[in-house]
């Protein structure tokens, strides 16, 4: 038999080749489309399960429409080890942001069968659908679905290509909206003994650290204002600066106060981020001279824990009082959604830190960047962790750059801690 | 024979009147209209006619549709006194930017006759075409196509409501607009005795000084990008600080060091104003989960001496370079235009004061915060001076508000000087 190890490096041309048929099939040059609920995601997860049956694996749709593939153990004496993530992908983006951490999870079940090794718990492989918020701007809908985390009126969303409900989507790719309905977990959480994530990292801090995966701490939380709106006065170009009040100015002059009191928290020892992702004048009213009454921006707080977030809410309340009168504008938050933080379970941190040991590969601890189908697993109480691959360029465009051997580390970590889990 | 006081006094119907007649001219509630080359401007300008020739003046259209007004003086021992203005209007503006000082012309012309005073020039008044930039892109076309000063091109610009080119506007309006492809002034500049102008205040500067009116000291010049672009890199929400280049807050960044530019400037004696008109994420591409990695600003500079002007454009390319080094973006200032400042004669100035204070009217001294059509004929070496008129709310809207008997007082001044001019 070969060790666990040789048995990982065996896979490669296996994860090679899944790695290489989703990107055919989700081929949209210069990036990867994989549409969640259409050719895309179906596609990818027609692969998946020829893969996983190949392995022996049986295959299951569950009422979410989501795939599920369960190598039954010899012996199951535990609740069963889940390893999943999502095939689907944003409009041109890349081909890892999800599939790699399902593919993942084949080659860890391929390695750890052929290393002839027999786990005392079922392992079971998750393709979970539509995790990305562009097709019905709402994401991690998969393991929402899974673990009756779904937002009311959720179902009712429109596909933004098809304009099928969320509902008439998950029943055309046979599931069961109709459960859905009820609210209720589609398997009991309780009976979940861990869930393990493998996602590539969405920003180049292993790239920066030099190492090829990363023990997950915690993913963020958030808390979202996308219509704030800045009301102050349209003017003449002519209007001497102290009878002006800019409401563009106000907007530039919250903004660098969010990113000083970032790097105020983060200098203190407070991971966090601030994005402003709209930040305009109204597009209807743009000229070039006179000063804009008007401007809307869009605020994306995120922190790692939830006493964290709630001290920055209060910070957010204070710059804007402080902006408002500095200014003479109002400024109105308006609509609010918050996500509370994933932390990851502190013992699974330290049996996937001691497997990536044994198999001497360097694995430091970091914050993940982003929010994962990890977070509903933790928020249902499920022990859950991840593993971060390094990656270049980020996420969500066509220049992922997520090396193969990197992932095999990741696999060859995870099967080591199925061996011993 | 009435005092000229007591003559301007008794104008204030026929002022009245005709303010009311061109409000109703270009009535839309809760605005004013009065489109350039179109039933808003004709209208108002066939009603100014109408008065001027009650008063015995001729009434003449130039080869740019300009109307002229002549009081043919009994003794015209000098080159004539041009009062001018526009009578077209942004779209929802109010009623007195521009017109009102027309009237004001028609105004000084019936207090002079009225009391019994022969002037030793001809008195001319100009209601000229065009001024507001909405139309065509392009403001002072009246001014301009008087003193052949339109840019190239000019002629060919579409009207953003007809749709007609600038030369098929002119023509339908009864110019020649051939004669203005010549690029001669339409009348030599050197015959013009001197240029007044009558207008609004466009910034409430006089509301706070408690004055009536103002004798202009220079209208700004400026100069203009009006799509500066700002390229950074687009990326997730979760990219830790280190690794951004938000264009936004780069956007952010300039905007406040340009209006710490302008207080340093203003703190230190030179007056000037920066407007940000435009300022946006690109709309296409918005995300309230992307860092953006594009932004757009439009930005107006203005000053009133040539060398400062100069100087500020220095100061801009350096903030440039500062932006664009510390946030790791790159920024473009793209497409440049300038428009010379319009120093008023020192000579009229002085005569204007001096008649202010025969009257017994409080006016100060003022920079005017617009550019006006008197920019044209300051920069062709007429003569030239303007009034600015109290005004509550700006311009470029409908809620302008002058009050009758501050305009009487302009009038009164303007009657003044042209008695002794």
């Amino acid at each position: 038999m070969p060790s666990i190890r040789e048995a990982v490096q065996a896979q490669t041309p296996l994860v090679q080749n899944l790695l290489d048929g989703v990107a055919r099939i989700g081929a949209d040059p210069p990036g990867i489309t994989r549409d969640a609920f259409g050719q895309g995601e179906n596609g990818a997860m027609a692969l998946i399960a020829e893969a996983g049956r190949a392995l022996g694996m049986s295959a299951a749709t569950d009422a979410g429409a989501n795939l599920t593939l369960r190598w039954a153990a010899a012996r199951a004496e535990a609740p069963p080890i889940l390893i999943g993530s999502h095939v689907d992908s944003v409009v041109q983006g890349g081909n890892f942001d999800g599939a790699a951490g399902v593919i993942a999870g084949i080659g860890a079940v391929a390695a750890v069968q052929a290393a002839g090794i027999a786990p005392r718990r079922d392992i079971e492989v998750l393709a979970l659908r539509c995790e990305e918020a562009v097709w019905f701007g709402l994401g991690l809908i998969g393991s929402r679905s899974m673990l009756a985390r779904l937002p009311d009126g959720a179902l009712d969303l429109p596909h933004a290509r098809t304009r099928r409900t969320l509902a008439q989507s998950i029943d055309h790719c046979g599931g069961d909206s109709a459960r859905l309905r009820a609210k209720t977990p589609l398997r009991d959480p309780r009976e979940m003994g861990a869930y393990l994530e493998i996602h590539i990292e969405q920003a180049p801090q292993l790239i920066e650290a030099g190492a090829p995966l990363a023990v997950c701490l915690a993913n963020p939380g958030n808390v979202r204002h996308p219509f704030i709106r800045i009301t102050g006065e349209d003017a003449h170009t002519g209007l001497p600066h102290r009878f002006r009040h800019d409401a563009a100015l106000a907007g530039a002059d919250l903004s660098l106060a969010l990113e000083r009191l970032w790097l105020d928290e983060e200098a203190a020892g407070h991971p966090m981020a601030v994005t402003i992702g709209r930040f305009h004048t109204p597009a209807d009213r743009h000229s070039l001279t006179a000063v804009s009454g008007q401007f809307e921006l869009s605020l994306d707080l995120r922190a790692y824990d939830a006493a964290h977030l709630q001290r920055l809410e209060g910070e957010l309340q204070r710059l804007v009082a402080e902006v408002a009168a500095r200014r003479k504008v109002r400024i109105e938050l308006g609509e609010r959604s918050a996500a509370a933080p994933g932390p990851m379970d502190p013992r699974l941190i330290r049996e996937l830190s001691a497997a990536a040991e044994r198999c001497g590969i360097v694995a430091p601890r970091l914050n993940s960047p982003g929010s994962h189908d990890a977070n509903n697993f933790a928020a249902s109480g499920v022990p859950t962790a991840m593993l971060l691959v390094r990656n270049q360029n980020g996420s969500h465009n066509p220049y992922e750059a997520m090396d193969t051997p990197d992932l095999m580390a990741a696999i060859a970590v995870a099967a080591e801690w199925i061996a011993s889990a």
